[in-house]
């Protein structure tokens, strides 16, 4: 099975995919509001019926909250079954006088030589899943077969927290279970460069509560001579954090593996502007450990951040109180193999370490998660790489990133599945936000990268 | 005028003195109330007609909230002319279910074998005004005439900030002027010592903001490469002291005087209990700089205490917020010749050399006032404290104060007066609180006191 043929065809079908998304885009299916239930069955409906038009068993399946979309296409026998996930759901619109236009009527705008498509869902996620729906359409057109076996997995509570995904991941675990979960969900490093995001960075969230005095106390009789919780949260919290920015807490690092000589190489060669980053939120120097770079900070390095702390009196005036308690929220993010668990452990010895005799700290544990750090080892990682670079004509990256996507660890820890991350959104998407847009490019060269990255993993 | 035929007149006169007592708390001067504002012009007319009575040339002085009482009572050629300074108002008296009775229906009760006078104002400060007025009524009675001139200064505000005493000072500065102001608004010490209160911590307070990035960040897409400045709060904060308690502001100390030894030894003395002092709040570590005594902590040692600070998210839940900003107030006890203008400086200066380069700090002033601290090479002190020491069978000590009582500093500062605190509260009085009490023996024995004192004064 060729691949010339189908990216041909995938040019000459643009106008049509095109128009496919458009109707797609003008379901209003916001998850999160109870008033558009009817509207987010009808796109799971689109989605279902368009997946069967091309031959795929496909069906929607109801859930508590909004239907799955399942459907799966067999390939020739020895071939590898993969998993393409994305969602059909949108994020609400308001405010809605910032919009342009209606942001379920959308359109096709030229826009500094570029052409966009304007729209709510166009890139979070309806434009991004129609780039694999499409190279899926084109495959079929021009060899009447796909290359390998696929399932189709779209959700329709992504925007609201995904409360149906793991109970039905569990209860359908067999049908769901592939060889490689592919996520399209993601964006281009820079706006410009293709990119596999391979290290999404755990979390850990602690809070802790430091007590004092038995009631607040009034600072001219008992300043001086009684501990002031603040004080002593003050020193703890500065503790955390070395002169150079390193984190101090004991056996933090143990787990933190240093970066492979080729993905360092890689990294450095992505030229970054760090000075871009940090000066579009009003800031010029990078922040974490000094011998880091700032994409080394951001990816692959683990950190500490107070998240909020609060005591004594915050009202307006003065108020000369020693306060009884002291309050802050931390959080860690994590990378490698760091333990959530054992590091929560490792951070309470630390603070309470820093409490005098006469105080004591309450704990209270948020979110633990460990980092996913994908196995590119996997040959489909590589093949993709090498897809993605063909199409761009620009040195494909393995990328890290320094939030959370819950879904990569659902696959591993649920379906025993590794996770590639590729997407091709841009930064300037406003996604979430009023005026979202997908690029037409982006489009229409997702799909072509799709239709290369099957040829490359079934070879 | 020998002294022994006044205390002898006291004594008889007690049940007397105690009836006037009795009738002047029977009167809410609530001054903070608007709805005894009548009351509180009652209490002056009260004062007015009990001092006139006795040959005082009193009078009612209005002013824009309740009334000075303002009375002379003119001396022997060449004795000095003495201030005494008292306030008829007093503290509301909610919540007034915890009250055993009327807290306006005064009486004299039996309590653990020590009589006591039950009722709001007993103590704070009707009950220790009246010990001066009746020491002045017994030596008149005895000898037709006072030692020396003297001064009646009453207020009616005090329990309302005082908005009326500063400009009533300035307008009638030459009227008031004195050679000394003594001041009868404290207590014991310890409950048990007479004391002669010479030294009050001054106070400067500061409020301060950090701002960092240019809005609130995510801590997954910004964390470990953009400054947090709750991170650059608590380093800053926690660098005020050193690991032995002592602040580390640039020149602290340059102006606070070792205490001399003579009050180390008294100090010392007095044999503080600061395991019940502390162990009344839940603490019993004392913890300001580590080789000073928990008396000289709190007496005659500076201090720098974090009153509030604040950012971040601070409600239910967690959120991995990197906020924009953070927020501090610190308040300084100031001792000795301390400049709260220039600490002010050094203070500012050094939260800014603990901001990076990515942060701005803005700085708001509160309050500021030096501390105080009574010549006690003034005769007077000394022979106060031989006349206490004699009527109280305790050595009278000179004591600190961790507070600051704002009308010693506004004696000196627009009358250029000293001034001399003595009181007979105890710390059991329950000022301010519900069932006030005054102990009949320290009204008893405050009248002596005066009179001694007096007598010694004007030897």
């Amino acid at each position: 099975m060729s691949l010339q043929p189908v990216l041909d065809r995938i040019d000459a079908d643009l106008p049509a995919a095109l128009e496919r998304l458009m109707d797609l885009l003008r379901i209003p299916s916001i998850s999160t509001d109870p008033a558009f239930k009817g509207d987010c069955d009808r796109a799971a409906d689109w989605m279902v019926a368009d997946l069967a038009s091309m031959g795929f068993d496909a069906r929607k399946c109801p859930t508590p909250g909004h239907p799955m979309v399942v459907a799966h296409h067999k390939g020739p026998e020895g071939t590898p079954n993969l998993l393409f996930y994305g969602h059909y759901d949108v994020q609400p619109v308001d405010p809605l006088n910032l919009w342009h236009r209606d942001p379920f009527d959308p359109e096709v705008q030229e826009e500094n030589g570029q052409r966009v498509i304007r729209g709510r869902g166009a890139s979070d996620d309806k434009g991004q899943l129609m780039t694999f729906v499409e190279a899926f359409r084109a495959w079929i057109a021009v060899h009447g077969a796909l290359p390998c076996s696929i399932t189709v997995f779209l959700e329709g509570e992504e925007e609201s927290g995904s409360p149906s995904l793991i109970p039905f991941m569990r209860d359908n675990a067999e049908e769901l279970r592939c060889d490689l979960a592919v996520i399209c969900d993601t964006g281009l490093f820079d706006s410009r460069v293709p990119a596999i995001t391979t290290m999404l960075r755990g979390l850990l969230g602690e809070e802790f509560t430091i007590r004092g005095p038995n009631k607040d106390l009034h600072s001219g009789s008992f300043g001086g001579a009684a501990i002031n919780p603040l004080r002593v949260m003050a020193k703890a919290l500065a503790s955390l954090h070395d002169e150079t920015g390193r984190i101090t807490v004991q056996g933090f690092y143990d787990d933190v593996p240093e970066l492979p000589d080729d993905l360092r190489a890689q990294w450095q060669g992505l030229a970054f502007d760090h000075e871009k980053f940090l000066g579009d939120v009003g800031l010029s120097l990078p922040a974490g450990e000094q011998d880091r770079t700032p994409l080394e900070m951001l990816w692959s390095r683990p950190t500490c951040e107070i998240n909020g702390m609060w005591g004594g009196y915050t009202g307006a005036g003065f108020k000369t109180v020693l306060p009884s308690e002291a309050h802050a929220k931390v959080s860690f993010r994590l990378v490698g193999q760091q333990d959530p668990f054992k590091l929560r452990e490792a951070f309470r010895d630390h603070i309470r370490a820093h409490i005098p005799a006469d105080c004591t700290v309450d704990f209270h544990g948020h979110g633990a998660a460990p980092a996913s750090v994908m196995p590119v080892d996997d040959a489909a990682f590589e093949q993709s790489r090498a897809a993605l670079t063909e199409e761009w004509g620009i040195p494909a990256a393995y990328i890290g990133c320094g939030g959370s996507i819950p879904i990569a660890g659902y696959f591993r820890d649920i379906l025993g599945m590794n996770a590639m991350l590729i997407g091709f959104g841009k930064d300037d998407d406003q996604i979430h936000s009023p005026n979202e847009k997908y690029d037409l490019d982006c489009f229409h060269k997702g799909i072509r990268s799709w239709a290369r990255i099957l040829a490359r993993v079934t070879a």
